[in-house]
């Protein structure tokens, strides 16, 4: 059995069971990277201050290096009683260098090394998923030329509202994952600040310079207390909540285009590549990615719950609890690389089946609004258009036509404002060539957006 | 590649990507075992109402024997594009048996075949439970003996109450926990319906005989409505709350345990076998385990939101999203089984530390209550009575002593009624000693208690 | 200003913020009748045990009647520097009865009283809540002869799967909330031991009988631990769980029909009287109610984690934290309570657009899997049923055409065993008249479900 | 019964319980202020876009003034049927106004005015909560005089680990905060796109200028997707995250502040004015403000998960389930900001009680780690000195005394490096004085962040 690196003052041996219960190498090996990073900068730190010698840190750090290739190779040997990668590793390093090995440690505590390992581990997967957003946000703007032109209801409470162009949708969706770029940016900065030094809980008497392992790792600047140190864990819980939104904003792309994958909406088709079969019913071809996708936002928000009740009432400063604010967020980190992957994906290969959109498109009144908003041209004030139109459709429901195919008789026998220039207002196309507002569904505000985010995406 | 189950309508190849992302054999393997004792009862009944024959059902279940043991061997092969432990087991099947194995998925779906499953997981679960809830039951009776006469703090706000005897916690435990096995006895009750046969979500044409699966595999009753069943999650959330109460029960009793081991308190002593030291503290001896079952009722209550996220919102009937319910409720179960059992092991072992407890034990005025009483006992109305006793306890503190220590005439310049038997009614011992209201932490309710449950544990 | 109830020991003002703060009256007023319930017991068990004289004891009822009806009267003035409905009532009383009032919380504390008040108020909710789910579950089987014949399409992940009566959903609705009933009634089960007289934590030395208490107020028995008692709030989390679970059924049921209001799938038809408009587009009907339904379960999940997260890592006994456990069940409480009444409308009201949903029956091969289980009993192995009848769909849908369009040469090109009498199997109505297991979506199954509800809610 | 808004497509009357279940007055009566606010900024555009004239504009303007103030007084009249504070305000302006009352909401929607409203009181909310966190950073501050000198235990798993200044708590709690006014910070950048002018979905074929509306609101331009708008609701979310961890550090400060009022403890007093006494009790004196602090972090992450398990899964864009999302950024403000309140005053008001400190200040062996550290700047390795302060530890243990209490034989028998300084660097008041680490616990690096943080909050 492997000594363990606290056994000074103990006897007796550990229940085995324990180790179990504490370990967390079957969870933190992905961290040997960043470990080994770490320990590389407090090292030649070391070096610098005259806590070890030249020599050693160049021991140090070759040793370190063929560890973490023994690692990246899968042929190291993990076991339990050295409970997490941090004792594997600078265990590893003792069995090679002897008293040198047994140096790595000074001026520093697992507290601190696992704080450090993990903020640096978060900062490589926030700069992942930008790139996977920029991925998805690509896909939505390189359909804007494939779907030119057609035109989608738009819903509210489900029920069709007023149409807009297709696109209209892809950069309402470009807009969502754009705030969480820059929320995920914001945790960037927020959470760069080096905890290497900050010990145990209390700083250290010995003459350690942690502005320059700051600055070795990438680091803005040293954390400023170290109690703060010892017990923050706001940079995983605030990362959690990010990849929540980010799963939330899935699910509901997710569950829009499940709805229109179905027969009755079938205003999209998905590539067989993306879609699976049933067990039993020969004819099935299901959106399961879709659904996965939306699920998968339960499963990030049980991690972000997780996390927060971890943390909840603990006082200072380190407390076990907080191992396991690794376990919720690496699977909320895996969960949602693995749906931006496919989402974008996905949005690359799907078609528009534009026949079946277009044959039901002036179902629902979608132009009743802009009928609304010809009357208020016409002098009309507001509410009393509204209620007006509100006639207007209850009439064309009972003849059970649009409102485009009401004769002007029909229209002025209850508004008498309206004129022959109304059936330039009516219809999905009308409405949407003629929206103007900033922002809008409408043709001018669509081009304009596409072409703003296609100038952004360019440069990124 | 393997061919998929449902490839009959598709042409074309799926992204591997997507065979990765809706895989759950890295996490539904551990169904092998069930699935097996499902799928025998399922060929069992078809052979009885003649859709196989009796020789094609001895076959299936010898095959379906021998791959088990190559399963629980750990000498299974399996793949992700076979994306589940149900594909896995039947397309082993086909492979041995050819035609023969073609027909054991007759009349029934995946969708019935995974809740059939989970359900006999579940209550194989629950009976494992309920032996290590009983065993931790165990442990704290176990220590009534050892612990007798000890008279302890009872808190309210964490400020000092009035005494117990240290029995009436470990009472209370148990209290809690047994209502946690009558909670998953319901629940286990519930959930004892048989899916099996509810086919995909509507039912089958073919004669199959429902009763007889659900008699088979232990069940009360086929699950009444095909549709109700395929989107039927109910005894995985219910399950998993049961889970989330076990750990938050143990989560208050690991806090609990984590303050009387403090040096401030020091109540109790945790063998080392339970302890783990501090990278670079060198005298530290930690309650790491307490900690962690603490923090493991935040895991716990995130695997329950896992769960309700995911099913909240989902038309029936089966959606792809319920699939990942599994690795919430796995996980819950693991955490939780786990905990139980440390638990046991460390309520067996901890030492209470007597003498530190009794040092302080007449601190913080824990006879006021008492003394209150009394004065009720002599006719003093009960609000009176608390103004009165307040007064005295100003007295004592300005005094610097215990309202014990006060003379009899600090008493009566306060309190006219009070006499000389009043002393009789002061400090821990007399108080412990004068309760008498039922299930109280006096002497003879407590005796009361631990009988009782001495007799129930060991009939159980 | 009202005096405090336990202001002897006390000096000094309360800061007028903290009263603010840590009042509850604003929320617990409701309890006032509980409150009074419990307190008649307590006096009159007082007075049986001699702790009070029989008249007191009248003279307590009669006070607490009248205090009572002046607070449902809404002539109560409420002060938040009383704290709570328990100390208002008390010190009116105290006001009307001088030192007989002050005798009332004899043998009592607030721990025990507010803990027993908030399970007689769980416990009539309870009552009021099976007969919601009974109402709900009435409407449902109520729609059952309107709707007789219909037929609606099955859906697994939201594709259409298989053809079932619309019965079938109403049964399987039906199915869902008597779960929630059973796991109410065991709830009610559980919480029903009597709190009172457990006091602060520890019992008491006066001769109270807490038997009596127990069943003067319809509980089943005392609880067994005084220390459990004070701090328990496990009936709190169980039924806001069970609430959850209603809301969550509630939630797929809402989402459901608001698909079904859908232009798109047009399935369903609600009043008026149960949809509202919108303020700027006049052809707006929309499922408001519906979608507020769905929502609730958001609120309801939320006060579930509000209560989980609450009690975690609390030692024992009562934490002042346990007094906002009633801001989430008394919320969860009314959302459930006013969408159940709601649901049970509307659920009445609602129309099947029969001729919408018949229009487009037979879009989606819904008879795919009858065709299959055809084959099986011709002979061939289910999965290469399931592998021909796949190739059938795809002829199908290569032809524009369903399967009961098919020559039976195109069947006969792909699976010679398909005879004429396959016909009889293709097509909605026959795919359904054919269902026979039991539960299934089919004309028998059904008709059966149906019969066996009408006679278990006649009896309920 | 007052006129609906959109009553002009509807024949037949709202079910009252529809209207009680549907409205939401209750709860955004809150945002008359910034609705009139909206409202002004909306029609002054629509008076320089012509859509108004300049005289309708006056008017509305002065209207809309009157009514907010009949409002504020308390005097307006909420009726359930008019929904919500928007419809209250224009329903009572049409009344005033008449036609010109009617023009008000031309060009925009609920949707939208709903959207803006509710950015501007999160805009206002984030600006009061930002002046709370200052307050409590300046109460914890103004403490460092005061406690100057004053050695706490740091404590790690709740064991005593190393020494350090009662000030650097003060200042952990100060970067704690500090990160929670970052966090709003950038929140409030990114929420500042004015929403106006959206309209339901889709824009509008009306000449508004958004632009303008957003300039005279304040926001940084206006939002660049009117479908993104209508179902937006990050902000909300976001908002309430960051008030999860406000409350959760104050979870974490509570929770420590209660361990040290307790008897064991016994660190800190709090005023009789923030703490309450027992209904039976008599002697005790309870933090129920921290309590409840504490609690409150239920209440928020509550509240969270209240508004992600809202948005998950919904298609674009409103949905009326988004309405309560108020309900619980309204309370989680409320308790955050209440708390927060109280917590400063905590802070200010609570004594450290410094001779119970320091009577035990020497137990734990605190010093254990400085003396690690002298083994290693004698040049033993940080491993192997580990190792023998453990053995020295044990030592101690055995005779029952502190490190500094051996002799030096003995620390010489196991360690033979240690020479006559090593009592230079035992006991607690050395070890503080000699960390020198940037950040740590000790005496110059406390000194260096109390200035920063005075200057700091100078001038903030």
């Amino acid at each position: 059995m492997a000594a363990k690196a606290w056994g000074g003052a103990f006897d007796g041996q550990t229940d085995p069971r324990v180790e179990r219960f504490t370990e967390s190498i079957s969870f933190d090996a992905r961290l040997a990277e960043v470990d080994v990073r770490g320990s590389k900068a407090h090292s030649q730190m070391l070096s610098e201050v005259g806590l070890i010698s030249e020599q050693e840190k160049n021991q140090i750090h070759a040793a370190l290096d063929e560890i973490l290739a023994t690692i990246l190779a899968g042929k190291f040997p993990f076991r339990i009683e050295l409970e997490d990668i941090h004792m594997h590793i600078e265990s590893a390093l003792i069995e090679r260098l002897g008293d040198t090995g047994r140096k790595l440690h000074t001026g520093r505590s697992r507290n601190d090394q696992v704080a450090t390992d993990l903020k640096l581990h978060v900062r490589d997967a926030i700069d992942r998923l930008d790139g996977l957003l920029v991925d998805l946000q690509r896909a939505f703007i390189g359909r804007a030329e494939r779907d030119e032109g057609v035109i989608l209801p738009g819903y509210t409470h489900l029920q069709r509202a007023q149409p807009v162009l297709a696109s209209q949708y892809w950069c309402a969706w470009c807009e969502k994952f754009e705030r969480d770029r820059t929320r995920l940016r914001d945790a960037r900065v927020r959470l760069n600040e080096s905890p290497l030094g900050a010990a145990a809980l209390a700083g250290t008497t010995l003459p350690i310079n942690r502005q320059r392992t700051a600055e070795l790792l990438g680091f803005d600047r040293p954390a400023a207390n170290s109690l703060d140190v010892s017990s923050d864990r706001d940079f995983v819980a605030e990362t959690v909540f990010d990849l929540t939104m980010i799963a939330t904003h899935l699910s509901n792309w997710a569950e829009e285009w499940i709805l229109w994958c179905t027969t009755e909406f079938g205003f999209i088709k998905l590539p067989n590549a993306y879609t699976t079969g049933s067990s039993i019913m020969p004819q099935k071809r299901n959106p399961d990615v879709l659904e996965l996708i939306r699920g998968k936002a339960g499963r990030v928000v049980g991690n972000l719950q997780h996390v927060l009740v971890l943390i909840k009432g603990l006082p200072l400063a380190y407390n076990r609890d907080l191992q396991e604010d690794k376990v919720a967020l690496f699977d909320a980190l895996d969960q949602v690389e693995a749906s931006l992957e496919l989402a974008a994906a996905i949005v690359e290969h799907a078609e528009l089946k534009k026949e079946t959109i277009s044959a039901r498109i002036e179902e629902g009144f979608l132009d009743a609004t802009t009928l609304m908003e010809y009357l208020i041209q016409k002098g009309v004030p507001m509410r009393t258009g509204h209620e007006t139109v509100g006639k207007l459709v209850r009439l064309a429901e009972s003849k059970a036509c649009t409102l485009a195919q009401l004769p002007l008789a029909d229209f002025q026998s209850i508004a008498p404002q309206v004129e022959q220039d109304v059936f330039e207002a009516l219809g999905v196309v009308n409405a949407v060539r003629r929206f103007r507002s900033e922002g809008s569904g409408g043709t001018a505000s669509v081009a304009e957006q596409v072409a703003r985010w296609k100038q952004k995406l360019a440069s990124t």
